[in-house]
Parts: structure tokens; sequence; C-alpha cells
């Protein structure tokens, strides 16, 4: 072990497992104390009718990789990351299409390893990852902002995740944007992630078909067939409609970057997830409602910093960074 | 000295001053290890056409009430907290009706202490305050928002409080909560400070009286002889527009708290400042608005607390926290 920085030890020439679960799909991989992704393997999360036979399989992944690697080759370490993880409690909530309800994964995985083990929600791993290996390596205060199906967010202040009293701080998808705005999922209604992800678009493009009366081939296609992608792919071919879809998104999410620079001030907002393919038709305007709606003093030092699409490596490596970090402080204490 | 939590040292049997500087007045007070404040004394801020000036009598106003302490009597910091106050720098912008300009204060009064000195924004002290000797005693996440002319705030996470990388976090008064609303001082427009505020409830009021017919004594008034007590005392006897304003208000501040929530997953949001002197006519409205825009997981959660009127004791108390705690930093590394 080595001190290198105040509060944090590393572990030394052992190897941590990165775990991204997904709805879908797991992603699994090993990663040395250098943060290289030494080998990786995934499997559909949605085999697994419960938990344990999930962890019981994961765990199996895991001995296979690491068991395949060069001697000496020690796991010291399992950090996950998942939606609605609590790194907290170690608790997860299923996704809705698995029926495993509200499980420990943490003291699950901790007693099939023997080993400290960490989980985080999907976008901490991430921010964690860009902070140590990506975009936004040597900063210290920064927001990384996941624009998928929905809108997910990291938070960290003077180099730590920011996990909120009970787990749940950085839930700016339900910070309300439009007081009498669209309904959102949680029982709100005018929430950012109503606007400002996949689903939003969808939304906007469909509200702009209703009120405009330009041509479009998105009046060819239903809201239930209708994907994010395809509202880019037919913007970058001029489409009117889905030029103004994403120009409205872009807007909307300029406009809760400024809020949450007024809030903490950091050094970086980080965009990632699917939604940012769409490049600059989304985020020239999205620059252009920051620079419009934020003090002059975040828009002169606030970048604003995209995530290079890496297949879900940042959060792989994100998660075994929060096991380097969480194992070692619970062995601390 | 002796350890009280980690990487927080205490002086022992030791004193420091605690000094709340004002756009009109400088409160100054000296404060035991206790936190009791063994004495204290005020003289008008505006006295002073040079920084310098203030600070040397800032000096001589501490050195009279050290020396008016039964002995041992041991000076051994001093903690500052004013408006626009950066701890990361040590400076402060001096007030509109002064002509300082920006002065780095920290410096200036090291110079003439010889001790350590810190400063920090009046929020951030109020939340030290309160966190270590008010309402929000043994909270470590916890966000304070004092009402006044304008809308300040501090954050604590994890129990630090929360500067942003440029010392600016925590100005909530200028999230946007309308996309074309009022004006702003800051530029903007839809401001949190041009509807929760003293400010903001007088232009609520105006607005009203534009917009209803009914009845009120606020229609003999001009905007600029109207003050906030003034709607609040209207209120009270039963004025329907003074009554509205402070729903309005207290609804807007009830949003605004549901986004803070959602960001930040406090423990508790302190309400301070002169605008909470309007009692339950502002704070129902915010309360209801906030169960009723908040996730649920928030609602069950997050406390509402009023800091009580204590004459700006806590700003006091918080700056010889802030000093406490920062200088000890500074001598450690």
């Amino acid at each position: 072990m080595r001190e290198t920085e105040p509060g944090i030890r590393e572990f030394e020439g052992d190897l941590i497992a990165g775990v991204d679960i997904g709805g879908t799909n797991t992603a699994v991989g090993i990663v040395g104390e250098d943060g290289r992704l030494l080998s990786r393997s995934a499997f559909p999360t949605t085999d697994h009718v419960t938990a344990a036979g999930f962890v019981r399989h994961l765990a199996n992944t895991i001995r296979q990789l690491v068991g395949g690697l060069p001697p000496p080759a020690r796991l010291c370490g399992v950090g996950m990351a998942a939606p609605a993880a609590n790194w907290r409690t170690g608790t997860v909530e299923s996704p809705a299409n698995l029926r495993w309800g509200t499980v420990n994964l943490v003291s699950m995985a901790r007693g099939e390893f023997g080993l400290p083990v960490a989980i985080t929600n999907d976008a901490n791993a991430a921010l964690l990852g860009e902070m140590t290996y990506g975009v936004a390596r040597g900063l210290s205060n920064a927001i990384l902002i996941t624009l998928g199906t929905g809108l997910g967010a990291g938070i960290a202040v003077d180099g730590a995740i920011v996990q909120g009293e009970n787990g749940a701080a950085g839930e700016f998808g339900h910070m309300n944007m439009e007081l009498h705005g669209r309904q959102c999922g949680c029982g709100q209604r005018g929430c950012a992630e109503a606007y400002v992800s996949a689903t939003g678009l969808k939304r906007t493009a469909f509200a702009l078909l209703a009120e405009r009366l330009e041509e479009s081939e998105l009046r060819q296609t239903s809201f239930a067939a209708l994907t994010a992608d395809r509202v880019s792919a037919l913007a970058r071919t001029g489409d009117v409609i889905a030029l103004s879809a994403l120009e409205v998104t872009g807007r909307y999410l300029g406009r809760l970057m400024a809020n949450l620079a007024a809030a903490f001030d950091p050094e970086a907002i980080i965009l990632g997830g699917g939604l940012v393919g769409a490049g600059d038709l989304l985020l020239e305007p999205a620059r252009s409602a920051f620079r419009e709606s934020a003090l002059k003093r975040y828009t002169a030092t606030v970048r604003i910093l995209v995530s290079p699409s890496n297949e879900g490596q940042m959060a792989i490596l994100g998660a075994s960074r929060c096991a380097r970090q969480t194992g070692v402080a619970a062995e601390a204490s």
C-alpha cells in the first residue's frame, strides 16, 4: 500500500474487478493498479431471475477472467456500477425488466468473494472513471450528465463523489424546469428528464409535429417506433423538425447546466450517453443557452466536455476506482 | 491541540474573534473554544473609506475586547464573514455603498494580527454556526438559505462547506425558475432571487396589484416605499393581496427547495434571514409546494428547519468556526 492523496490509499500490484450492471447486459473487466483494462467479458443480466444466481455467475466470470491472466494475478476487490445503486447502503433496485426487487448486492458479493466490495450508481462510476483516466483527469470539482433513456448524473466536490445523506444526490433529472410542464415517470411535471434525455427528444419532436406545419420524415413514424438516433439521423439530412427538436433539447440542457454551475461552481461539466452522439446539433444550442443563462463568472470558468464513446469502458474503470477507494476506506476504519 | 473529527483539530483554551462584516455595520465577537460568545461589539462599516482603515479599526476593536476578558485570554485566530467573500482567495468585494473594490481582507488582517485568518461568505458562516451550535447541530449534509434583500446560500456535504472551484458555489439565487421571467440584477431573467427574497416579495405584491382587483392597503404605497416587513404586517391583518404575495413567494421557495433536495439529498434545509420573520404565512405554502414538487424519497427525509433570529450571533460563531477549521488546516499543511 502507498499513500497517494489525503485519505486514499492504493492497492499495489493488485487487481480489481470492475462491473457495469445494465438492465440488459453486464460488462465485467479486470483492472490493474495503473487503470489498464487487462481483460473483459460480458453476459446478459436478464439470464438471471434471482440476484443470488446473478452474483454466482458474476463471481464465476470474474474468476475465469483472473485465471486467464499471467501470474501473479491477485484479485483484491470488486467494484460495481448500476442504475439506482446506493453507495451508502450497498443496495440496488433491479431494473423494471428484472424482478429482483431491492437487493443488497454488496453484502451478497462480499459473501461470495470474501473481499472488499463497493457499489455506486453508473453515473458516479463514469465520473470517477473520467476523473481518474478520462477527459476530466486531474479535475477536482466536476459534474457528469449522462443522456440516455433518462438523465443520470454524478457530482464531485474537492475530488470526492457527492453521495448525499441517503445516497440520492445528483437527481438532476427531477429538478423542475417547467412549472406546468410534461408528465414525468416520477409522478411530477416539468422534470428536466422529460426534456433533456433521449425520451425527452422524442417528446419534443412530437410536440413540434403538432405545433408546426413543415414537412418532415418524422410524420411517417409512430411515437412507439421513434428513437432518438432516428431523430439525429434525420437532422443530419436537414429535416427541419428533427433539427428543431435537437435545438430545443440542447437549449434545455444549456439552461440546466447554467443552474448546476450556479449551485456547484465546477471546473467542468462532462456530457455523456447515447444522445451526445447527435454532436454539435445538440451541443451548439446547449453551449449557447449556457452562455446566455449562466452568470458571467461561470461562463468564463466552466468547461463543457464531451465524454468519448468507449463502449462502457469508463463505467468499468470507474467502478474499479470506487472499489479501490471504498475498500481501503473500510479497511482503515 | 486535540483531535475531534477527521481532518479537524481544535485550539484548546484559546479564543477566536468572529467578525460579521455587513454593508452597514460590522459585528465583532470573541468566541471561546466551547462556542460561547464571551464579549461582543459593533461599529459602522461605512465609517471607513479604505479597507486598510477598516482593518486597523477592526484590530483595535478586537484587542480591546480581548483585553477586557479575564486572563489568560489569548487570541489565536480571526474568522470573518462577508457577502461575496471568497474562502479560497481571501478576497471580498466591498458592498455598493463602500468603495473598497475587491480587496484581500485575509492578507491585510494577517499582516495586522500575525495570526491565522480566514474569511467565508456570510451564508457559509451562518451554516457553519448552525451546524456547530444551532438548529443544524450534528448534521453533516445540509443547505442554508438566507432570505434578505437577496438570496444567499451555504452548502455542507459530509460536514464540509462546499466552496466550488472558484469559491462561488451556492449561488442558488441565480438558478433560473422562469424561462422568460423577471429581470434580475445579474442581467439574466427569471432568477430565483427575483422571486424568493424580500425584493422578490415586493415585486410579487406589485404584480398582484396589477393583476387583481381586491382592495388592499398596498394600493396606497409606492414601490420605493414598500418593505417586505410591511407586506408581512399587512398579511397578518388579513390583507388579501399581501397574503397572496407571501403565498406565491412561499411556493417559489418550496419549488426551489425541491430542486435543491434532488441535487444534494441533504438531511435538512435551514431557512434564515429577515423574510423568514413572516412565519407560517410564508413557510406553510413553501412546505406544501416542497411536498408537491419533490420526489417522495426527499419529502420523506429532508427536514425544513427555521433558524431562530439571534441578531447575527450565528454569523459571528460561524466565522469563528471557519477560522478554527481553516487556521489549523493551513498550519498542518
